[in-house]
């Protein structure tokens, strides 16, 4: 699964060359869609929607049916406060008339129809669709639409004709790591509803924990979970809950590595001597199953059997990931395995028990999912590789006529930003080349959500809104690729996400609360114009950078903790800069504002000193606030030198840009996002610099 | 139940009287703590709360013991973010050993001893009590102790004592206006925990709803509810989560007014002939029950005993309020009854219906609660009355031998401000001069939330934090009333509150964002700038005010419903203004920031003119939002006089006076809080005025 650096400047250098695309009509018309619609032509007028308004079903009908209605009317209600009915009318005068045409399959397929027609005009509106899938991403494409207007809320008269560009539209959660809570879950399954993601990949294994209720062996989950582990009914409700919103729940196991919890309750599995523990730190450890081992095999067979029954989906992925092989090397009994069986190396060892793996797992009726290392000659074609490496290896693999899904460059815990998630696409760079048959392959993607640094307190944050980017990436058209027009609708839809019951918003206020324990409200702004300006520090540095060796149990309770990983107002901050320099810092309007906030800035560290007296957790951030006090004064030097016509010396521009670098040095595991934007001000005020270049 | 105007001016007069009052020293030691215990003493040092933190029971031990420690962790998880032990350890060693001496009642009982001793030392915490109800108030108060420190989470080291001042100390809940979900119960009974109220007080039949199942008369529920009402189940459930918090739960049938939903099922009980309808409108309607009907009594009788089952407390609420008798006038049956009866007035036959019920209700094992109306002569002297009508009232009941709870002046639908609220004494007024043994009549109180005007949305910010400030009222010592240590109370416990789930603070936002919908992140923040500034109007003045006449079905999503009731930036302008005034208008600090909020007020209106077009909820504050631009420009006026130094014109103050009468007038339901903060500014600023008067 891939905690490794990467080709991090690839996906920059693709937003850099989108940034300038124009809009597709689509983007302009539909401000307020996300994903956008496949195509979509506006109409005249616009539909009320006021408290007679009513839904019909007709066509196929299924309890799934009245029950997505039942939400969705639900979801209107919370939306505009209006008092709907609870249930479908199933008149014909209802004002959203729903045709629906057939069943799906009752194990949701992949590849199924998922397409739907929605017509709104100033009298009513018409949804139809193939199957339910559709039926249901239409509704949430409505609810959408739906917005408070000039005289209550209305539904733009519109013409939606959608489906999706890829078939594997998914998300992982690790639970292993941390425990995610089940309404945490349930929360985010609602949350990818609302943008048609479609397949839920659940990481229920670890080296920190085995997360699932085994019945056959409750030893894996009973000694290798600290009792944070799902029953077996908990998983069917929890499937359930996700086919209700057109969801497919693919459980990982991961093996033969990341599997130290299993083997706490059953250390003969492993390939050392053992006896183990639950791991409590972070990182790629040694345990490894023993391939050498018939047991092995006959515990997986047996429990495959038993999960395949709790989990109908046709996939089941396999981990695979990440086998350091010093357990194997250190295994005198797996050396002569290797050496009677003709196993070179470490690669040839994984190979042998991923082949027999996977004929488990096809005997139990399933289809492998592995993380790229599981893609060894000989491995049957039908399995699926999920890569975490990138576009060339899942294009070799299609190459080859495996069937892949793209993961790198969708890891939500490495603190990109939306713009960067956005900008990478499955198909770009080897993928394109692709012919058509190979391209065929490439089924999609998934963002993944590590949990070292997730509860069920931020993980939401961590998740949204830049997931919703993601799942536009995989839904809309390729040519959908503006990061202006994706920020306006995720600001938009990002916060609507809210009434679904997810807290990637209201979480911050209560975790700034706890860092602050009992400040004034001008202490707990003070602190706050800090924690806007700041995001976490990016990758995987969080170890390295951590002020202790950072644990399972370690609080997660810091600034860094707490401050969303993209900062909204970072981003505004820059893209004011840049207006201000465009207009050769003749923007007066934009002058005022930069001057109000660079100064609010300068001023605020001294509104902290107190507070940092007080608590621990805003000491932390000390440092960094003295930063941001720096840099805000460095701007407003800069400003000051432009204002006067003058040209700042040489002398100023290094003492200023010394302060800068000081301020980019990550402190308390935290970036200053506006350290770029004052920068570029400063720059800009020395000798040579844009505002007296181009000064009149 | 009182839909009535009061004397207002009393709670506002006593408030100024208290506002001076000095500290007593516990509020001084305990910031934090609300409501201020019995007795407190400090110690040195405090007790550090990291990740081996630990609880031990010992003595009398139950399951509800175990789980209110084990919540009590949780708690303390939420507050901290320390991965806490989930469970008691139960060893001897442990941070904080419990005693809990014997059993409370298996029916929780008025006047039990709910006293506990907490002693917090630099080494561990002892907490011992009685009973269960003690020890579950001593963790409350431990969870309020511990915050963030110099080095991590602490409790300072202490000695409290404490008992409550009153043994009934309740919140009503009005589920039958609107319906009122479980899971919003359930938070608010936590909420009541934390502040250690004991009484839930469930408003369950009106005109507008019948909101519990009764087995023997289904019409009643199934007729009566729209669908919106409580199984038997749920409202055991309902009560056991209660009991885990030391809350009894009274349950109230209100009879013979305010009873319409019950006739639409059985018009039979009525004194009119129906047919009836679920009322749809508020307020004091004519359909009542019919005294002389014996039919009314059977029906009664059976379903008393059937939910004097359903509800274990020995206390049972029959309502009696308001009955406007036009339906026994209009009724000629009823005319003879009363004749044939000696019955001169409709007070004396709602005295008759009284009495006939009380007796029932006696008879299934229960005493009566019921509003003033139901205390008519020879009523028997065990009934309670729940007094609306003020302390006279109360005072005169315990002379006769009644006992009485105080309502009025805990109406939280009025809008009152928390320290209006707080400065209202059960002993005070008439109370205060009865004797040691009437005064022993008076059990406590109870604050009220009338539904008209709340749903799942937006009542816990009519609940919270202003009922915190009831609660200390009902707890604390008779001394305990310096407003300005409750509001920094408040603002810390009531923000904290929000840990238990409750969304007094976090609904604000979302209410705000559907109003402006796709707007930009500086619109939302000018709307925010002008709702902080705004409350609902006070009283019973929304009805009058409202542009259409309001019902059950008028969505609650204008401004008016999404601003709380109290505007703590109202509050704190007030303040400044006086801090600035009371320095002669020297403070420049104060000055200043004075000047920053007047500005951003003046310009403010610009901002919203977008916005205004694009939704009518926003144009529903056009005019006050240009109120709030003239109060700006008026402030900022006066702010410039006294900085010249020169007194402004006569005809200057009567202009700016012109202009803040404009902005006190109510518009769109709302009030300017700060008309009168720029009101003293600019009599300050004008002939006579404060700044010149002491101007050196």
């Amino acid at each position: 699964m891939a905690h490794k650096p990467w080709l991090q400047g690839v996906g920059l250098l693709v937003l850099c060359l989108l940034t300038r695309q124009t809009m597709t009509s689509a983007q302009q018309l539909a401000p307020n869609l996300l994903p956008i619609p496949a195509k979509l032509q506006t109409g005249t007028g616009s539909l009320r929607v006021d408290a007679a308004f009513s839904v019909a079903l007709t066509g196929h009908s299924e309890p799934r049916l009245d029950r997505s209605v039942e939400r969705f009317l639900h979801q209107l209600a919370l939306q505009t406060a209006l008092p709907l009915a609870a249930k479908p009318a199933n008149t014909p005068k209802a004002t959203l008339v729903i045709h629906t045409d057939h069943a799906s399959k009752e194990v949701q397929e992949l590849g199924e129809d998922e397409s739907y027609v929605l017509e709104v005009t100033s009298t009513g509106a018409k949804l139809t669709a193939p199957t339910a899938l559709g039926t249901m991403h239409g509704l949430q494409t409505f609810l959408q639409l739906v917005d408070v207007s000039t005289d209550g809320f209305a539904a733009p008269a519109v013409t939606i004709q959608d489906q999706p560009r890829f078939p594997w539209r998914g998300m992982m959660i690790d639970s292993a790591r941390h425990f995610t809570p089940l309404e945490v879950i349930k929360r985010n399954l609602d949350g990818m509803e609302a943008v048609k993601m479609n397949v839920f990949h659940w990481h229920l294994s670890e080296n920190q924990g085995f997360r699932m209720e085994s019945k056959k062996f409750p030893k894996l989950h009973e000694m290798g979970s600290d009792g944070l582990f799902y029953t077996q009914d908990e998983v069917r409700d929890l499937i359930a809950y996700a086919r209700d919103r057109g969801i497919r729940v693919v459980p990982e196991f991961d093996m033969p590595g990341h599997a130290t919890a299993w083997f706490v309750g059953h250390p003969e599995l492993a390939s050392g001597k053992g006896p183990y523990e639950i791991e409590r730190k972070w990182g790629i450890f040694d345990p490894a199953m023993d391939p050498t081992n018939e047991r092995v095999y006959k515990l997986l067979d047996e429990l495959i059997a038993e999960m395949a029954k709790v989990f109908p989906d046709h996939f089941f992925h396999i981990g695979g990931d990440e086998v350091n092989g010093k357990e194997w090397e250190a295994n005198p009994k797996i050396q002569a395995f290797m050496k009677s069986h003709g196993i070179k190396n470490n690669e040839g060892l994984q190979a042998y028990f991923s082949e027999r793996v996977q004929k488990l797992v096809t005997k139990h009726g399933k289809t492998v999912v592995g993380w790229d290392e599981v893609l060894v000659p000989g491995v049957p074609k039908d399995i699926v590789i999920q890569s975490w490496r990138g576009q060339a290896s899942l294009a070799q693999a299609a190459k080859q006529g495996y069937r892949g899904i793209l993961s790198n460059g969708y890891y939500l815990d490495l603190g990109w930003s939306a713009a960067r998630h956005y900008a990478v696409d499955p198909m770009s760079g080897d993928a394109a080349n692709l012919t058509p048959e190979e391209k065929q392959h490439i089924l999609g993607g998934e963002s993944c959500m590590w949990a070292e640094y997730v509860n069920a307190e931020n993980i939401d944050s961590r998740i949204w809104p830049r997931n919703a980017a993601i799942a536009e990436r995989f839904w809309s058209p390729e040519d959908v690729r503006d990061p202006a027009s994706m920020y306006a609708r995720l600001d938009f839809i990002g916060a609507r996400l809210e009434w679904l019951g997810l807290t990637h918003k209201s979480y911050y206020h209560k975790m700034l609360q706890r860092i602050v324990g009992p400040a004034s409200p001008q202490e707990l702004s003070a602190l706050r114009t800090l924690t806007d300006q700041v995001e976490p520090v990016k990758d995987y540095t969080r170890e390295q950078t951590a002020p202790a060796q950072p644990t399972s149990a370690t609080p997660l309770n810091r600034v860094v903790d707490a401050v969303p990983l993209e900062s909204d107002a970072g981003r505004h901050f820059g893209e004011l800069v840049d207006q201000y320099l465009a207009s050769s810092c003749h923007d007066a309007a934009a002058e005022a504002r930069l001057r109000t906030q660079l100064t609010a800035w300068r001023d605020n560290d001294a509104k902290l000193q107190a507070l940092e007296q007080r608590s621990y957790l805003v000491k932390d951030v000390a440092a960094t606030s003295q930063d941001l006090s720096a840099l805000g004064a460095a701007g407003l030097a800069a400003l000051d030198a432009i204002a006067k016509g003058q040209t700042a010396s040489d002398a100023w521009k290094s003492q200023q840009l010394a302060v800068i670098e000081q301020a980019k040095k990550p402190k308390a595991q935290l970036l200053l996002t506006p350290a770029a934007g004052v920068q570029k001000l400063v720059e800009a005020a020395s000798p040579g610099g844009a505002c007296f270049a181009a000064k009149p």
